[in-house]
Parts: C-alpha cells; sequence; structure tokens
C-alpha cells in the first residue's frame, strides 16, 4: 500500500511506495541487463505476468495464452492499485491521500525485441492504439484524474527489462510538469487568445531550423529550449488537448511518424537509452482550447545530470538546431528493424 | 559561447552552452572515474586549473601557488561566462538571453580525498565559508541574480573529478525550482502570515518521526513529501531567506551539522553518490518574510528515474519516516574521516 503526498511548499506530489522496494531490482550502481534470463513478456510466458487486462490477439486465441500482438497486464510491483478507497487527508501542514490509481505495463511485441522502433508499423499502430484504449477505459473510474505514458528504453534510461514494453500510471492527482504546461498554456490563451503549441508549431513549421520531420499530421521538432541533446516532441498539427480523441486514421498515421523519429534517434545515435512521455490533458477537462497533447522523446546521452533535479535548470551542450539538422538528414532504410511481428528477432526461451 | 532560452509554455530555462561538450566527458555510458589519473585539484597542481578567485591560505603563501585550504577557481569548461555582455531577446514567440553568469568550482582540500563529511569540521566550515564570500562578491555585478551552490559526488551523481569540489552556477535568471519555492511559500505566507518553512520546522521538531539530527541552530529533516530514498534537508532554525547573511557563528555551527548529516548518510548507505543544492533568495530581493535557505541533499541510490525529468512525478520506495530513524540511529566516530588537514588520504603525483 502506497499514499501520495504534497511538498506543501511547491505543490509537487510524490508517491511513497514501500512495495516497490521489493522488485528485483539490484541497487547496486550496475547498468546492465541479464541478457539470457526468462523474458516474462514473451508469447508462451504469460504466467509470468499477471494476468492481461487488454490484448490484440488473433479471434482465436485465448485470454492470457499465446496468439497476441500487443497485451497489457497490471505492472508486477505496482507503485498504486485500484482497489484501495480513495482518502483525503492532512497532517498537521500536510496534505496526503492514500495511493489510489493504477500501474499497468504495454508489453509491446510478443517476440523478443528491445526497440519498438524496430518493431513493423502495424505492431507500433496496435501499440498506441491500446494507449487510446486504456485511457478511455480507465478515465471512467472518477477517482482517477490523470495518465502518464511513458517509456524507458535501455538500463540507464531505467528500464529493468529489455524486452519492448512502456508503462501507464495513472493518479488521482496531476503531475507537476503537466500541472505547469496547463498553467503556462491557459496564461498564455488568457492574454493572447491562441493556442501556444499552435504558435510555436507556426514559428517551427515557418523557420524549419528545429523540424525533424512533419506530415501531413504531426510535426517532430526539437524544441527551443531542448532540456537535453536531441530532445524531440512530436506534435499533432491539429488542436486536440486530449490524446484519447485521436481518430484511428490519426494514430496510424502518429505510428509512421513515431517509428520514423525512433528510427532516425536509434540511427543517429547509435541506439541510446532514451524515455518518452505522454503529456495529455486530465480526464475530468472538456476539450479545452489553450492545451494541446504532445510526446516528448529524451535520449540518455549526457552523464546523469547533478543538479538539474535539485535546481530545474538544464545545461544542453547540443543546440536543437544541430540536432534537428542532424537527425533531419537521417535516412531510415525502408525496411528498418522488422517487416513483420513473425519474425523474431532473437531465439526466446519459452518458460516450464 | 551559450545563451539562455526560457520555454515558452512554462517559464523554465534552459541553457544552451556548445562549448560544454568539450570537456573531457565519456558520453558512453561508463560510470567510473579514473583513479590514476593527475588530480587537477591537488596541492602543487595549481598550473592545472585557471587562476584562483578566492583562497582561503597561510599568510606566507603566494596565489595559485601551494599553501591554501580552501580554493574557488572558474570552471575550465564553463557553461556561462561573465565577459558576455547581457542581452535579452525575442525570437518570435521565444525568449532568449545571451549567457551572461559565472560558473565556479570551490576545491574543498588541498590533499586527495573524495568526501567532504571526511574533512576536519574546520576544512568543513572553510568551505561554506567560501559560498558565503563568494555569493557576496557575485551579487555586485547587476546583471546577475541568482547562484545556485550545489555538490556532485561520485560518478553516479555526475562528478567528472573524484577529488571534493563543488560548483557555483550564477545567472541572470532565476532556476524554476527555487522560483517555484517562492511562489509557492509566498502563497503560503499572504494566505497565513506565517513562513512555511517554520511551520514545516515546528511540525517536524513536534512530531519528530523526520528528524535526522537537530542543533541549537539547525534541523536536519527527511522531508514529508521526499523525491528519493534518504532525501534530507538542512533547514536553520531562525529565519533567513539569504544564505549570504549566515554569520560566522552560524557557519560553523552549519558545518558541524552538514559533517554529521553526510557522515551519517556514508555510513548508512556505503558511502553513496550523491547530490546537495543550496536553494536560497535571489540576489535582488531584501530579506523575505516567507521564504528560508535551505540546503537539499539527495542520495542516488535508486536506478536512474525515468519517467520522473517527463513529468515531475517521483516514485520513492522509502517512506522519509524509515530513512530518518534509519539515520537517527547510525552513530557517527568521532574522529569520523580524518582528524587534521595535512594527513593526505592517499598519497598525491604532482604535476610535472
Amino acid at each position: 500500500m502506497s499514499d501520495l503526498r504534497k511538498d506543501p511548499v511547491t505543490g509537487r506530489w510524490v508517491i511513497i511506495a514501500p512495495d516497490r522496494a521489493k522488485r528485483p531490482v539490484h541497487h547496486e550502481p550496475v547498468f546492465r541487463l541479464a541478457s539470457d534470463r526468462l523474458d516474462p513478456f514473451a508469447e508462451g510466458n504469460e504466467g509470468l505476468t499477471p494476468p492481461e487486462i487488454l490484448a490484440f490477439r488473433s479471434s482465436d486465441s485465448a485470454p492470457n495464452g499465446p496468439g497476441w500482438r500487443v497485451r497489457v497486464v497490471p505492472n508486477k510491483f505496482p507503485a498504486l492499485r485500484t482497489d484501495e478507497e480513495l482518502k483525503k487527508r492532512g497532517v498537521g501542514l500536510y496534505d496526503t491521500m492514500t495511493g489510489v490509481g493504477a500501474h499497468e505495463v504495454v508489453i509491446e511485441c510478443p517476440h523478443y525485441e528491445e526497440s519498438l522502433a524496430r518493431l513493423p508499423v502495424d505492431n507500433v499502430r496496435e501499440v498506441l492504439g491500446a494507449y487510446k484504449d486504456r485511457l478511455l477505459d480507465l478515465k471512467r473510474d472518477v477517482r482517477l484524474v490523470h495518465a502518464l505514458i511513458f517509456k524507458n528504453k535501455g538500463a540507464l534510461a531505467g528500464a529493468s527489462l529489455e524486452h519492448a514494453h512502456s508503462q501507464l500510471i495513472v493518479t488521482s492527482v496531476v503531475p507537476i510538469s503537466v500541472w505547469e504546461e496547463m498553467t503556462g498554456a491557459l496564461e498564455f490563451y488568457n492574454y493572447r487568445g491562441r493556442c501556444v503549441y499552435q504558435d510555436m508549431l507556426d514559428q517551427e513549421l515557418d523557420s524549419r531550423e528545429r523540424v525533424v520531420l512533419e506530415t501531413a499530421d504531426y510535426a517532430a521538432v526539437c524544441p527551443f529550449a531542448s532540456r537535453f541533446p536531441f530532445e524531440t516532441w512530436i506534435i499533432p498539427k491539429h488542436h486536440a488537448s486530449h490524446y484519447e480523441t485521436s481518430s484511428d486514421a490519426q494514430i496510424a498515421s502518429l505510428a509512421r511518424v513515431l517509428k520514423t523519429t525512433l528510427s532516425k534517434l536509434e540511427l543517429a545515435l547509435d541506439d541510446p537509452p532514451y524515455n518518452y512521455v505522454l503529456h495529455t490533458a486530465p480526464f475530468d477537462t472538456p476539450e479545452l482550447p489553450h492545451y494541446r497533447w504532445h510526446l516528448e522523446v529524451f535520449p540518455r546521452l549526457t552523464r546523469v545530470a547533478g543538479f538539474e533535479w535539485g535546481s530545474g535548470f538544464y545545461i544542453n551542450p547540443v543546440p536543437p538546431e544541430e540536432a534537428a539538422e542532424f537527425l533531419r538528414n537521417v535516412d531510415v532504410p525502408q525496411n528498418y528493424g522488422r517487416a513483420a511481428a513473425d519474425e523474431p528477432a532473437v531465439k526466446v526461451r519459452k518458460a516450464g
């Protein structure tokens, strides 16, 4: 059982989750994953994960058995649980609430493969579709107000398993980064009557110096105030504050942009560890004219930043104009990665 | 030459510093420091650093030669420089300014030693005194508005040299973390007429469950909403928004608290990598009734946080009550570390 606690000065929420200490992660500084151990995310090993919440699978297959393409399961060591009662209380000066929420894992492919970028584009589309489906399902729980979807790729980016996966953390509070964006974007809207994300896109697509790629529906851009070398954001060109309102066609289009963007990063930077985070509006807001969902990708190239955590101040040695030019010029081969989901990258050991 | 850029949504400033890419840091994920190389921070090797800005040295010694105890030099690969002209400009939607500021290194001892905690308490006092002296000197430059003092201890915490040192980054803007604290503390003050830090201390010193140690002048506390396991803040019990107003007696007292706190962390956690950051009010504000300077220490124990950078949401597996109890019960031996500065921990190679 965990609890959420609010810093009384900054309003930043923290999850205090003692159960997470039980997960099998080495606390010594060994940033290498064992590659010879059993893959709990592989097809055939479904018994090694909690029962599935959602799976895209062939119609003749049974839940929690083989025959799936993308599978969503609860995190085995969840930071939050839905079966708690939501209780908010004050402890003197402090605010706290029970750790109600969800912590889920999106297993992105049935065969062993570390890279989402190297999966077939249809597979990427189904991953992005699973995000949408989970958001739509979770927002029916009125106790939950926000979902953070993120990926840790590589041990240096915080992954504890290599098999391609992403995670959802769904909470009864809004993460401070999203809150700050919402507040800043609303201020801009109140002052100028326009969405700041549209203004940004207009300027970027006009100058083009920080554009990595552009399609009819999306743009991938290295932001003007990039915190990290090769930080890249994918922003929809149509207005939408909530990711889960994306149409099937939009998700198919986004899949191509995401696969290409991640492939460029992999090819340019020799398969770097990276994180991405989807920023989307809280569940309990209607469509907002001032905010737009977007996906922030940041490769983890520089030495682990020291003081940034304590200051919010970032030093980035690579100007985003140079990063964008470099990424623009990376050609992604037509059949980068695997052409179809049924070609495993490596032979996989089955459980039992 | 670097420039500062502001994210138009969140207001977060970033330093884009292409020159920093030139410093001799391995960009591959090798988190190990070479221990057999020349120590540029050792006494006798003064020629390997830029000329000193400040040094506490024996009266018969000459600048930039041996005979010092604590020495402050410009960072050899500075993220900011004072010899630039401060120019602020808009680029369409975006705000930017030239990277005017200072980036200095406080070399904490003349002999090779990695740990500030293991230095004699008088040595720690002189380090804290050097912080004050540099702040007083730098705030005379009206272009500069804030100084961030921080320490990266150990490669995993971002250090690129082992010899004990800390850094100052002095900027023409206020880092967002300090800004958020100032704003939150002001809101609290406007609503309640009291300093939130005093209220926090009152509650902590009353309940004692998160107190690590307390002296007449300072308390070390694991904060209620700790982001990291064993995160510990040192907070003055007297009101002071600006660190540089500390008296000599207060700094001597703080040195004992800091040495003991860091020693407890080292003993409890087997010499962990850690960061500390001094949060203090901007130069251009008078003494503020709503804000109090404090020092935030965070050991780097958990796997590098993945999504935290993108969300501001932290998952901490160790409740601060448990961390504080553990640290309270660590006895620091009377002569932990070295008794006097003239006993080198290891033989040091001299330059030339």
